[in-house]
């Protein structure tokens, strides 16, 4: 039994920043503390560091994720610590987590084990205040809107076609929908709105995708926040809040510089949601640590259809930027999950049918891996498995996942950097090293899955169907004006940015393994114009948390020492 | 003409914050950066330091102002410097100022011309981001309690008695009242309620008061929330929020360090409300800026009736320091405009009859002066009157403020600190440490204007007819019945915080001067049991501000080298 998450991590020894940034290439002089174990690293830096070598891009993705999640952060930790036990220097490049549900159920998201980004406290809660700013420069664009309704709607906004709402790092329900404006008439325009969690808002996105301060003003700029009555957009520069945001961001576009367990640095930086956005982190940190070294690893959110997808063709088309190698994370128990003869629940233990040996069932279920391993392929990049090692597993359903994976021309190691930190994934990081060194890799070198100049439906229909493995796409009648309308209105050249669940290839959760035969309903269409993605709604899309029962937040406290507890 | 406030900060020659610390005999292994021009000091400190000399506290106050402000942070700068020019070691203790007004009309709160705190930028954003805390703790026992609500409301809360709201740092009139809870079923309950400003967060007040991080956690625990159809009140404690909260505010609670543009350090904490809470900044800043030399100088919220009031009766209860000297700033406009024949309007030039030379208009006016010199005397401190000199002031208007500070025997001293920097408030500087020097000063040292065992009745009438001059107080039914209920409920002991207009020292905005022959009314009384004072409302308290026409939001912006641009 190894000690809990919190345990080891305030039990690790860190190492001064200075000599995690110096291990990068990165000097001191470049660096901003912020509190003893977090610095912020200058934007300088881009250009100051442009003359080292270009270090291989690698992103770490999984299979279809059951609701536990199957430990991508942990592998990410792990491959990062693995690759510099065997002399290639590495960075590493997460989210920043969202303390909604850090006080929720879901805990925090550092790593776990032996394979954590410390000091895990500091990173679940406030950090170096980066998402503070973003629900800052998010509410400071609602006031001036509804300010603008106020002093009298100069640009003709209707207020039923308003699409900037509020957003809090809470899990609150109770603000999801809410009427604003009451009381007297110097009390505002009453209006229904509600608040979406910040790792949500536009704003999010926007810090995550930009390569400069002045990108990021320009995109801030170019938010759409409703539209008029004759269906105008109407952005954030028409109603004067874009300059204001961009100060309020100024230094959160400034990524953060933490270490591991084993003092491998890592740059922690934005947290765009993983459905409605594209949920990867910063590009900024990735031009920064895309010099710091032999390799940067990178996550992405959500299983390879998700957050894998997005990576290659929303995050790397704005940041210029290609990868090398992708990692795919698979674990037994969601290969079992897969086969559709399981059902697990966030915060139950799992079923004892799952824990039997069953090789055979992996293989069934492993039709999901087969599929996310030819998703990585389809960009020309060379896949490797991560088999994330559990206690329960056994050896024969190990060998069902290795198999898959080279019959699909995956590379593959088992890991177990949860228990045994960098050593435990010594032969992952082997394998990615090769499949990264592999010149343009078996399939050619990376490539888009479509060109800029596609139609909206073209994109989402080449996802939809090369992607998910849907025979088609249906559009609601709202949601083909929708994309029309965005058309004329000049969004046509934007990736799309399929929100759908992350528990299925398919649109519908409950779907297990690579399903076939159905197609992807698309219900309605919305637009981020800044952060430059058009997102089609193929399913319901929470976008603002509840607290459950026993939420975290009533159980994380203080001890008498003043040391935190119960927060995981 | 001198340049624009953020010319002169940007301009500044801003000392290593360890060589600010190290002048207050605070060493680096206490402090934590935030930041290039920042720092935390861990709260060891108060510990480590206790064996050093106290130094004299000031508490600096001013006349009631005009809605422009009369330079009470800029003073508060300007002596602190001054006094380090005498040879005598100053540290300076404000409020952070609130954000939301920052994008308003008001602009920032960092002192003014050469008497400034920098950077102004950081100082008037986020900081090191304790305003976000506050909010994010705040936000997190409003989810709370809505999902206590949800999830079968167990403590029997009356959801009409419910006195949490929500807040935010931004001014946004349209979340002055909301309805949450709208949508279907699992979307929580709906309700009337609605958003405050971050400053009047009671966990802000409880911050500001707070001297450790256990006794914070005791203060979170006994927040009342709302009361039972009983009539019960329900705690933070009750509900399963006050751990969090702590958790959520274990780095806030340290003071943040920064310095002036002569480089004297400054304790920059925690910033209250000055009408619904006591408007003065955190008690940890002051018991470690009171080790820090052989001045600590503070300043209090609004006028000498309001945030040194609360500063003698509320803040000092709290810390169990006592203050050896009090300023208080009087300025020619005010003291004309007291006169009432004048009405100053913010964002309007001063009315031309204003500027002409009258010493006898500041005679008639200077009724507000002689009242708030009383009201420090009432305390048994010493008073010093500094004049806060303008460019259009006429010598014998200086004259004449100084003939009625001698009158009621306080010091005085005309000050430049504006255009000069230290050197400007050097005569106050000598004043206010020959005040401070001088054992118990003529009216026996401090003492508090009631003793805690006194009714709340008498508390309120004691401070409205002893400070604000009243002839007495009348109760609305309700407020009757709710002082009634509170000391029913065991918070009889609690002092006072009488939230009334902070332009006159009535409880009519519109009465100048030292208003007579006037009775208080009390319209409802609030209880901030975890901050540990009783409110009465005497007028209508704005907690939500909003924006005007052509709000700062508006101007707020980067230039071409990624300067901010049009912050003041």
């Amino acid at each position: 039994m190894i000690p809990q998450d919190l345990q080891i991590a305030q039990a690790a020894s860190l190492k001064p920043l200075d000599d995690v940034a110096g291990a990068m290439g990165i000097g001191s002089h470049l660096l901003e503390a912020y509190g003893e174990h977090v610095a912020k690293i200058k934007l300088a830096a881009i250009d100051e560091l442009a003359d080292r070598p270009r270090a291989k891009y690698v992103v770490v993705s999984a299979v279809t994720p059951t609701p536990l999640g199957e430990g991508k952060t942990t592998t990410t930790v792990g491959l990062g610590q693995a690759l510099c036990q065997i002399g290639r220097q590495a960075t590493v490049a997460i989210r920043q987590p969202s303390m909604g549900p850090t006080f929720g159920i879901k805990g925090g998201a550092a790593g776990g084990g032996y394979s954590q980004v410390v000091p895990m406290d500091v990173l679940n809660l406030h950090l170096t205040g980066d998402f503070h700013a973003v629900t800052a420069a998010h509410n400071l664009l609602s006031a001036v809107l509804d300010n603008h309704l106020f002093q009298g709607n100069a640009t003709g906004l209707d207020t039923h076609a308003i699409t900037w709402r509020r957003v809090l790092d809470v899990n609150d329900r109770a603000l999801r929908n809410i009427i604003v404006g009451l009381g007297s008439r110097t009390d505002g325009i009453p209006r229904q709105t509600g608040f979406d969690i910040t790792a949500a808002s536009e704003v999010m996105a926007i810090f995550a995708l930009a390569r400069s301060l002045h990108e990021m003003r320009e995109r801030f700029g170019r938010v759409v926040v409703g539209y008029t009555r004759q269906g105008t957009p109407v952005t954030a520069e028409d109603i004067g809040g874009a300059g204001a945001m961009t100060v309020i961001m100024r230094d959160a576009l400034k990524p953060n510089l933490m270490q591991t367990l084993e003092n491998t640095p890592v740059l922690v930086h934005a947290g765009p949601f993983g459905n409605i956005a594209h949920g990867n982190s910063s590009v900024v940190a990735d031009l920064i640590g895309i010099r710091g070294g032999d390799f940067l690893v990178t996550e992405a959110g959500f299983g390879a259809d998700m957050g894998a997808e997005r990576f290659f063709n929303i995050k790397c088309r704005a940041s210029g930027l290609t990868p090398d190698a992708a990692v795919v994370v698979a674990t037994v128990r969601a290969l079992k999950a897969h086969s559709g003869r399981h059902r697990i629940v966030a915060g139950r233990p799992l079923p004892e049918a799952l824990l039997a040996e069953n090789p055979e069932e992996v293989h069934v279920g492993g039709a999901n891996l087969r599929k996310q391993i030819e998703n990585i392929r389809l960009h020309g990049v060379s896949p490797v498995v991560a088999i994330n090692a559990f206690p329960g597993d056994h050896p024969s359903e190990h060998a069902a996942i290795a198999e898959i994976a080279r019959e699909m021309g995956a590379r593959v190691a088992v890991c177990t950097h949860f228990t045994e930190g960098g050593r435990g994934a010594r032969e992952l990081a082997e394998a990615v090293a090769e499949a990264a060194d592999e010149p343009a890799g078996p399939d050619g070198g990376f490539r888009f899955l479509y060109p800029d100049s596609a139609g909206l439906r073209e994109k989402i229909e080449t996802i939809a169907t090369k992607v998910y493995g849907a025979d088609g796409v249906d559009y609601d009648g709202a949601a083909a004006r929708q994309l029309a309308t965005y058309e004329a209105n000049g969004y046509g050249h934007l990736p799309v940015c399929i929100a759908k669940t992350h528990l299925s290839l398919s649109s519908d959760p409950s779907l297990t393994g690579a399903p076939t035969g159905w197609r992807l309903p698309v219900r309605e269409v919305r637009a981020s114009v800044g952060a430059g993605f058009i997102y089609p709604i193929c399913g319901d899309m929470r976008t603002m948390p509840g607290l459950g029962a026993t939420p975290a937040a009533h159980l994380v406290d203080i001890d008498e020492e003043g040391n935190v507890v119960n927060l995981s």
